[in-house]
């Protein structure tokens, strides 16, 4: 029921996904209001949390709302998963409070994966907005889960770990990262990763690590800032090959634009995953069109079954808190 | 003395200033690798903080540099202001440690122009990192002297501030923002600002506001993304550009595409500014060429003239610290 093209937009991503990838998705949210859910089964919801409500509120008071029901269905075992293009605080309240935080997560943390064209993986940052406030040891399993997700769903056999600060030196950043960096650089990330030491925000698209750590607040404004700066460009360059004068030039030359158009096209990354918690939680954008919600889909379906929770699970008991 | 492509960019870019700006340009360095310096007086200086010192340890040990010389022609009256394309810390400790801070002022801060296409003048954020730990006092003074700049600057009798987090309501974010929006939203940013609330990292062409108040990690990862997202995009236009089958057509599309890549060439801007010191202090790009050192030059001349030193300072002076 959430997202800003709900329900019509999730429906049909979701018959899709069931039609055409064999996927055995539950719909869950008001049976009236879905319109034809081509057979796939419900699980009836009474309440919705909107785009607007205050997270915890929601949680605490709708619990009929089809977030609260999606996440205690994965809780039960009545679904491997759970996607949302709903309220991003909402979903991961719903996701802690009745998947519960996996053994030894101080926090969960959002992981975004961020396009590379040159190479076949994203690079994965995380925190991007769960946790405003950090301590060094939530960062520090930020980095093991980062790379757990990162070896369960790209094969990358030992991640190579960087930490977002303002300059490549130790010396540089806040005690918060100057904290987390000397507990990397002195392998308390466990031998499932390699810490490559600090990037800069002029690096997410240079491939020098697969996983990107800061806190909440920082990863939150970079991956804001990001998507903003890559959408004004491209906005301005739209405008441009808009224009009569411009615009034969712009559509002999769009079918060389494609595949970078879809590369950097979020909907074709499926969202950014909620890792801690104990099930696989995928949240979508707000504007998620039916594409975006069966890349999601096929996402959550893939990590369920590979196992994501476990590797995240064993990835955090590895560090230094046994 | 200092940048990628000193003395010879630099030089150039000071003797065109002075011809054409007809600026009286004095440089500061080492007479004998200077090249042809077209009769610009020069203050001598016998040693050069390179581009990877420690900012601190090198301003210390190198009394004798050209940016320690530099900041104290400006401290003797023998300069209205400095311009540096040099080490951007050692540029900061300079013109801290020999101009010093303005009454009042608890640090300085770094403001740095985001261009805006929709209007005549740029965003301006600060701080762009100076500082990378803040309080909320600092950041109040950010805001004042943000909007005494681009008052002085711009024109901009008012200046809408706004402050940098991660959602638009008042309670997002951290401890240091919720403290610094209570603050501001009481008004105690004093009359010669509009604050507007927060805005998010993706806000940053939107127009909400013309000075964006941050601390100094913040900014600068902010800040380097926005110019690693931009970068990471063109770099692939040009490439796709580049390719046999789309030269003619990138040909013949490129006159319509040179006012955008003006707008936002860093080079334009003629750099940031270091508010809060006693002086007028422009720090530009690293690689700056002579184009862009004109600009620096310009800006740098404008801004003494206009009396920005002395606007800084009753901005300070203004708020609840009297």
């Amino acid at each position: 029921m959430g997202g800003d093209r709900a329900p019509g937009e999730i429906v049909a991503g979701a018959r899709q996904a069931a039609e055409q990838g064999n996927i055995a998705v539950v719909l869950v949210g008001r049976p009236g209001e879905m319109g034809d859910t081509g057979g796939l089964p419900v699980i009836e919801a009474g309440e919705v949390i909107g785009m607007g409500d205050d997270p915890g509120q929601g949680v605490r008071r709708k619990k009929d709302s089809s977030l609260v029901r999606a996440a205690e269905a994965v809780r039960d075992g009545k679904a491997l998963a759970m996607v949302s293009a709903g309220n991003t605080g909402a979903t991961m309240a719903s996701a802690l409070l009745r998947m519960g935080r996996l053994p030894g997560v101080i926090r969960p943390a959002i992981a975004t994966p961020i396009p590379d064209l040159n190479r076949a993986w994203p690079t994965v940052m995380l925190d991007a907005g769960a946790n405003a406030e950090c301590t060094p040891q939530m960062l520090l399993q930020f980095a093991e889960m980062g790379a757990a997700f990162t070896r369960n769903r790209y094969g990358v056999e030992r991640p190579r770990v960087a930490l977002l600060s303002i300059g490549e030196e130790k010396s540089k950043g806040t005690p918060l990262v100057k904290e987390t960096h000397a507990m990397l650089a002195s392998g308390a990330g466990g031998p499932g990763l390699e810490f490559v030491g600090n990037v800069e925000g002029r690096d997410f698209f240079e491939g020098l690590a697969d996983v990107i750590v800061t806190d909440g607040f920082t990863g939150n404004v970079a991956l804001k800032t990001l998507e903003g700066s890559l959408r004004f460009l491209i906005g301005a360059l739209t405008e441009i090959f808009a224009r009569p004068e411009v615009r034969e030039i712009a559509d002999a030359l769009s079918p060389h634009l494609l595949p970078l158009a879809t590369a950097l096209d979020p909907e074709s990354t499926g969202g950014a995953m909620l890792l801690g918690v104990n099930g696989v939680c995928v949240i979508s954008h707000g504007s998620s069109s039916s594409v975006a919600i069966v890349n999601a889909i096929t996402v959550a379906h893939d990590l369920a079954v590979a196992g994501l929770v476990a590797d995240v699970a064993a990835s955090v008991r590895q560090g230094p808190a046994e």
